[in-house]
């Protein structure tokens, strides 16, 4: 079985935004050498998810972030947790914090439309992003 | 290690609807022969997901319908991507791309009420499924 | 490559909470012997689900929740499944069911901040989950 797990930088700019990643990805996915097998992209942090989206209308990650926003309003009352940053801990659970997509012939599967993106909720901030390759 | 990848077609017959995928899913876990590993399927589009949910009622499935468009409603007014379906790149985010399910003695490690879903929140379209089976 | 699988009990005590499994899923790494993979976390029901997020502030957990419950809330009238827990249903398609982490030098490279959590939203009950390290 081949392995390759590598992690990189990702500063953010914004307080929410959605970065798209996969040239990063893909680059990875050369690296290493896998030619059949599953790209596990993940993300270490618990203010920000992963997730799979359009790569072309910029429009669409505006309105994903506002549908968030409306679903997990920012400003809600009953916030407990001190850092008032509860609603991007939400956020993040909803968006998830893993992608997995399959590998075939070194190529990352991802449809004709899909980019993989990571979700900033609380930047902007320091990010890393682990992505793994077993195959 | 054994692999085994494979792609199905999927023609959704409505606006939104929960498709269940899981005999064709169980069908691929056969056909590769894995004994024990990782079977993960994959949605390669931007307006529909897959999830996992209820095998029993279809009430479950118009109920989480429903939910979705409640929290993410089709209609709301902020929406700028101009294909009128931001609703449902913003469902297809909440439910998520992938499902990863256990898969041991040849067999996919469902819990008893579980099935695998395709949700559509974009149709009726083409759709494809794909499948890999790692193990 | 290596495999290893197992599944342990979660009796869960409320009708909503999230518990901290982390412990448990760092000693089927540990246990498994692989040095370098993937760990999946997968829940085999429909009304609970399992997903990463702060291990210290436990108002983090109040708030996230609280989110979903806003999101997705309990008593809304137009649920149709009789047994009560539709909004159960649609929260856990929201947290998701799998979470996948990497593993590297036979550790569970999860962030500085996170713990995986296993979130009730129809308790309490007696819950499983299984943990499959392939590597």
């Amino acid at each position: 079985m081949a392995f390759h797990s590598s992690t990189f930088e990702l500063p953010t700019t914004a307080k929410a935004e959605m970065i798209d990643v996969t040239k990063r990805v893909r680059a990875e996915v050369k690296n290493s050498g896998v030619e059949n097998g599953i790209c596990t992209v993940f993300c270490g942090h618990t203010t920000g998810g992963v997730t799979i989206n359009e790569n072309t209308d910029p429009d669409v990650r505006t309105d994903i972030l506002n549908a968030l926003e409306r679903a997990v309003p920012a400003g809600a009352k009953y916030y407990k947790h001190e850092e008032g940053n509860a609603h991007a801990h939400a956020k993040a659970v909803l968006v998830g914090f893993t992608v997995s997509v399959p590998v075939q012939q070194g190529k990352l599967m991802l449809g004709t439309w899909q980019a993989i993106y990571f979700c900033e909720f609380d930047g902007p901030r320091s990010r890393k992003l682990s992505v793994t390759v077993v195959g």
